[in-house]
């Protein structure tokens, strides 16, 4: 498959993309032809959000409650995870570009930076990460403070969050 | 596609997936028929480990030191990175098997958790995420310290930094 510069394919999950218009300065390259390996969607996460300018910057432990709506498939998965008062979220950012390699972040036409500089959505693989305060667990529905994603983004994966200033979680 | 409980597929990367044989009480599902968004493979992460039991079992900043070559069309995306201290380093853990719901973390037949209260590399989407200093940047060559991934790794994301106890990032 080729994909010619700036106008990347639809998405896979079908939602239109939203627009991202290039803008002075910012900078494209043309998508690999070939693809890597497949994801599966495991689930949705339901917000506040519809708009992806409503959406905060990042995700963090004040923010409003999310609604994590895992398949039923994988329910089993969730044995024990009420250990974790954190959770680290992964989604797929589907109605991001991903061909930029060069952003202009404020649209201010003045401040550029490359896209691993950045955690805008716009990137090769546009994998969100947050790491959320986990509130209740319900059947196959988790209840999360704080991410910063899109109503009805797909859930990629839920890992407990064992971070560099965090003690191993030990079980409540 | 259907995949059939216990004989999970061969990876797209063509590397022999590694032996995890169910132990007695792991719980196995099939895997979705339909597949999700297709990852594109960005570069190739170098580490020491060619054994997945010589890996450390989750990479912090005392690690040893590793390489992240990342392919040259990626190559603009980095300007501007070495603003930043620490990196977030995305991955593909190629040779994981992608069925267990319920693990035997410690091989004693005893303990049991749910895949999502583990951050082992067995899950559905089997996604590494590391927090890790950046040490240099050479042409599209990182080189990091502490990664917890096997050689060959390959590479899906590179994002800056911040944390909940970290204040945003300020240029160096």
């Amino acid at each position: 498959m080729t994909t010619a510069v700036n106008t990347p394919r639809d998405t896979e999950e079908g939602r239109p993309r939203l627009e991202h218009e290039i803008r002075k300065g910012e900078v494209t390259v043309p998508l690999p032809d070939e693809d890597g390996p497949r994801l599966f969607v495991i689930g949705r996460i339901r917000t506040p959000w519809t708009r992806r300018e409503d959406c905060p910057r990042q995700g963090w432990p004040d923010g409003l409650d999310c609604r994590i709506e895992l398949d039923e498939r994988w329910s089993p998965a969730l044995e024990g995870i009420t250990a974790y008062d954190q959770l680290e979220i992964l989604y797929w950012l589907d109605r991001a570009r991903r061909d930029l390699v060069r952003q202009n972040l404020k649209h201010d036409g003045e401040r550029y930076f490359g896209t691993f500089a950045l955690r805008s959505p716009q990137r090769p693989n546009p994998i969100g990460t947050s790491v959320v305060p986990l509130i209740s667990v319900e059947g196959n529905v988790l209840t999360v403070r704080g991410l910063d994603c899109l109503d009805d983004t797909p859930l990629l994966d839920i890992k407990p969050f064992r971070g560099e200033f965090t003690p191993k979680a030990a079980p409540k």
